[in-house]
């Protein structure tokens, strides 16, 4: 009998949603988000994702570190389609134990989050779980995006640059807790040749495979122009994961890179999509072997 | 310290969601589903939901079954405020070990629930869960519901008759795992003389006081006139919950029952909304002490 960690997780939501009609939408599962169109004004993005105790955060972990890293997911998510956040639903689901001030400290944090990236709370659920149960927080939301200025994982051609927003690696030090979701610098990508995009949750050596795919391309890196975090070595860039940087491919008749706007993360080039590309290894798989 | 059992469900959502602005909503957290205007066309419902295993459903129970549950609670939701299902989004989070049939059962059961009731998958998330940690299901939707025919929770008055769509009591029996979400009796009241609208999820005696709170009165209920399963006590008509039929209040002046449609599920009246309300004692609380 085959289990989920015999497979790995891109397969796995292969086959489940194998079938499924997408009647109305404009793009549906394996892209950061679902798009959907209403007819007229801006688009609307669909997402959802959670987190969970001993898998995303560790229990020592403040409670509006959890939070905020629970709703920023999600709106990083928004940010890779050049798009911003409308509406979050929180489901979370917790032992009978948690102490009231934990769960009190996780809303904070989802607060914090949609203060700084805007987005409303529209609304939750809460639920028990078996004692000795992990903790999951699932957040869903609705996001919009401006027609014309969405950008899918899918659009990208060989010679396209390949950027990054930031620098990548050694999340788990504490980064990954406290990340800024890329908005603006997602938007203004969008109005600048971007192609593709994404944002980086599993590590760059298991991600730009993603993109690259959905392209039709391989991918090729300049390992020595990837922007490192202090202390970290290249195959820490390239696999540690839960950068949430955005990975975007552009257009090079379009890109110039001296018009990047001030006061925006940096965005570093570090590669470009091509038809043959390079083999990565590492990365996170949730359902990895 | 406390912890959630020491405060029950109800006061932990009030406490959570307390100063969180709610700019943009029509109705934010309290009833079944939150609402947005997009300011022209039907009204915007969103929901999300979760069902756990060991706590909604047991480990022995079809895989088919239990995706079912999941997408049909967040549809019985859209019923209950007179909508139908639009966009679902299902995140899950299972142990390693899962077998990939279940996994495909669960979609499967989904994509029943789909076809029977409307509604698009639009995308969804997988993890991982610590092994020996339960399942975790989480479903969130958009719906839509007519503009002007959307009911709350919140809008009964004292006289207004109260009912009850189906039979209530012993649905752990095998029925919370197969129920048809009301949507046609949900849009048929509606139109029809409802004021106040809610699915029962949590058993009579813990629903009907949550209607009755929200509209500023009591209610008395008639027990005898419980609709109830075949081998069911008037206490687990009460009490039992998981039923997912629709408490409704209706205005009497409007309310003719000979005019309901041939086809839906049966409307029994129950009793009525009150200055001064019964107390009632039961149904289930997630955190209860």
């Amino acid at each position: 009998m085959k289990r989920l960690s015999d497979i790995g997780e891109d397969a796995l939501i292969e086959r489940l949603v194998a079938g499924f009609p997408r009647e109305g939408l404009v793009t549906g599962p394996g892209d950061d988000c679902a798009v959907v169109d209403p007819g007229r004004g801006r688009l609307v993005l669909l997402k959802t994702d959670a987190i969970v105790a001993g898998v995303h955060f560790e229990d020592t972990a403040p409670a509006s570190r959890v939070g905020w890293k629970a709703a920023a997911r999600v709106i990083s998510d928004f940010a890779a389609m050049g798009g911003r956040p409308e509406h979050l639903l929180v489901t979370v689901a917790l032992p009978r134990t948690t102490p009231v001030r934990w769960a009190e400290g996780l809303y904070r944090g989802i607060r914090r989050c949609l203060d700084r990236c805007g987005g409303v709370l529209a609304g939750g659920e809460t639920t028990s779980v078996p004692d000795g149960s992990s903790a999951v927080i699932s957040v869903a939301g609705t996001g919009s995006v401006a027609r014309g200025k969405m950008v899918l994982r899918s659009g990208g051609k060989p010679g396209d640059l390949l950027a990054v927003t930031g620098r990548l690696g050694g999340s788990i030090g504490g980064r990954h807790l406290r990340f800024e979701p890329r908005l603006a610098e997602g938007e203004w990508l969008a109005s600048h040749g971007a192609t593709a995009m994404m944002d980086l949750s599993d590590g760059l050596a298991k991600d730009l495979p993603r993109l690259a795919a959905a392209c039709g391309c391989g991918a090729v890196v300049d390992r020595g122009k990837l922007p490192r975090h202090r202390g970290c070595s290249v195959e820490q860039a390239m696999g540690d994961g839960e950068d949430y940087e955005l990975l975007v491919a552009l257009d090079p008749r379009k890109w110039r890179s001296r018009d990047w706007p001030e006061g925006l993360a940096p965005v570093s080039v570090i590669g470009r999509l091509a038809e043959e590309g390079d083999v990565f290894e590492g990365g996170w798989d949730h359902f990895s072997p």
